[in-house]
């Protein structure tokens, strides 16, 4: 039996640009956490899940349930997390505990085995895993910053720059727009100034519960034909239901349903048609896989949400997709706005036609980049940052800025 | 890259008591087929299914295109094995060839690994797999042949004799009685008998679709609080979702959920409670995982069926059954049968208060016996036998014996 000896939680800071969305502005560090799984032999294995206090506390009250367990004992740590955790209401922060921990085990069995993460669930179907360009409404720079690599996109003529310019360098061949930024008007126009430019280019638009259901309805007659899916147009399984009863195309989502519990409500009133996989919220990579069976036995299409990330979950997501053969969609990612701050060293994770290949070394087929960790660890303790804000850093720029939602 | 060298494919023959069941009578040799998957480095996997004529010309059908992928590669084989058998109707037939090769490349990549088939999978959570007496109505002997030890079981007092000498021997501590085979009231009178003799003990009964609903229905509520599941009592989704609106116990079912496909009609109806998985039914080790999660994702229970078997086939089904944690009812099994006729070496598996102990060496943890193999193939090929034929068989004695179900 290879036992975990010890689980390192580094918490970090990286680059993040000045990106729009419904309740605000991303600030100028994004916080993530990086694990290290210490096992028998002295094999390593890496993990990554979200940076703020609460995952942190969540993390250290685990630790010690974890250490001692066999590497492969990922059913039993689940249970040893959910037990440790079963004062914390919300499953996703659980869930997004116990999935850094199974990444973790995974990538260490992978190395243990001399197979990549890919192969221990089963193999992948597909060489490389399509990602989606994703496009944000952003400011030129954060005040009192210099102008970004990628400028400014407050139009559609930006917009469509923006995505030019991620098709170029990364060879996406599908393209989501996060919305929730402006008036429904302008971000209709923004789609069919994409669609006029990239003909032919799967289309999505996520104003992430912006509009409420009239507002709604009316956006997805407007855009009928122009979306591949309309991503949580409003808030809430009602809406969501009475959306998807006269919208021309398929509604996905992340919000309305982000564990199995809502599954069952979720068909049952046909409120959502294309499921956001996420392994940070669903459980792990082995939940993800069970959620695509969960999808396919009852019709729902799946895709793949992402947050700001690095290297390892971008491995890890990739490896799992790569698995799934009813992942057809191209999978969200946000990696290309935060890369040049990645803590696993270059070589391993690459873009080909928009696509990310399989890494294939051992386990998640990254390694750490200790240098890039300490720097980006140095980063996060000198921010003095705990938790995401993107309403109150866009606050400071507009006082007053009103975060609640439906706003259209 | 570990790959698939050969996939050697043999039938075998072995004893069966004169079992009976709503279709009519085991004959005396059951079959079934032995997969030795042989991969790079001298590893052999082991696989196990139903050994009809179908079946072994589906294994040999798939055979060639099985080889060669990686032993890692189950979700490409799996692919591989749709595409060859698109021609086969029958989902469950395709996927029974599947789960065989599935199970033979988690075995393999077990002893690769150096760990269990339950730690590829996640690790149990518990250490031994609960499984219940499967009680059949039987005869003392096959007709001309000496009597078995089991001894004849027609009437409530003979089967709840065979429920003490199976719990007596194995300790069991779930009871199952296959029913179908007598008028409805005897086997109430039968299951009263059990009750009576067993206080405490799980009582199932599984008539395998011999009822009309009407039947089924005024069974049900005369054994109101004694069962904790009726099993198919009815055939078709129509019955038995209109058994399950007034039954007082649960439905459960192999035969009218089999796949995936028909698991949303059957949460839609309501038409069964437990589900009865089957990894050879139900495509292999993790898609048992899987179907594990679209049962507890809708609040269907989940318990397992058997058909007759030998040792490569209870290792799997305990290593999988010990890593779901959902699986909290006995599991069926016919191993009680069948063990003297077994092809896997002495030791690896054992009945400890009805529970078969998680095999703890590499792979499925068992050790394929060459002279058993041997000779249960001769025996194949001496019985010229190539499909099971209960009714057949029963007809040769009974001349009237009609299969058509429902019969009461």
């Amino acid at each position: 039996m290879t036992r975990i000896r010890d689980l390192v939680i580094t918490p970090v800071a990286f680059r993040d640009p000045p990106l729009l969305n419904s309740t605000g502005l991303h600030e100028p560090l994004a916080l993530r956490c990086v694990l290290q799984l210490h096992v028998d032999g002295g094999i390593v294995g890496l993990g990554e899940c979200p940076g703020d206090r609460g995952q942190l506390d969540r993390l250290a009250a685990v630790r010690e349930h974890v250490i001692g367990h066999s590497v492969h004992a990922i059913n039993r740590i689940e249970r040893a997390v959910e037990r440790t955790l079963a004062g914390v209401a919300d499953p996703i922060a659980r869930r997004a505990t116990f999935s850094a921990i199974e990444v973790a085990c995974l990538d260490a069995q992978g190395h243990l085995a001399g197979v990549p993460v890919a192969e221990l669930l089963g193999g992948a179907v597909r060489p490389a895993v399509p990602y989606a360009a994703y496009l944000f409404y952003k400011w030129a720079a954060h005040p009192g910053a210099d102008e970004d690599e990628w400028g400014p996109a407050t139009t559609p003529e930006g917009l469509v720059e923006q995505a030019r310019r991620m098709i170029d360098r990364y060879g996406f061949r599908s393209v989501k727009l996060k919305g929730g930024v402006f008036e429904p008007d302008e971000e209709i126009a923004a789609i069919m100034a994409l669609r006029a430019a990239l003909p032919g280019v799967p289309l999505r638009l996520d104003p992430n519960g912006a509009w409420t259901a009239e507002t709604a309805r009316r956006v997805a007659k407007e855009l009928d034909g122009t979306l591949e899916y309309l991503e949580d147009p409003v808030l809430g399984m009602d809406d969501m239901a009475a959306v998807a009863a006269t919208a021309p195309m398929p509604l996905a989502s992340n919000m309305c349903t982000t564990s199995l519990e809502t599954i069952a409500p979720v068909v049952e009133r046909g409120a959502v048609q294309v499921v956001l996989s996420d392994h940070h919220y669903w459980g792990g990579l082995r939940r993800t896989q069970h959620l695509a069976t969960v999808c396919d036995t009852f019709g729902l299409g799946l895709s793949m949400h992402s947050n700001s990330h690095l290297g390892i979950s971008l491995a890890a997501m990739t490896h799992v997709a790569a698995t799934i053969p009813t992942l057809t969609y191209a999978c969200d990612t946000h990696y290309p706005w935060n890369a040049a701050d990645d803590v696993v060293l270059p070589g391993a994770l690459r873009f080909a036609e928009g696509a990310v290949p399989v890494p294939d070394g051992p386990g998640l087929g990254v390694r750490l980049d200790h240098d890039a960790l300490a720097r980006l660890h140095e980063a996060y303790v000198r921010s003095g940052r705990q938790v995401r804000d993107d309403a109150g850093y866009l606050r400071r720029f507009q006082p007053g800025f009103d975060p609640s939602l439906p706003r259209w």
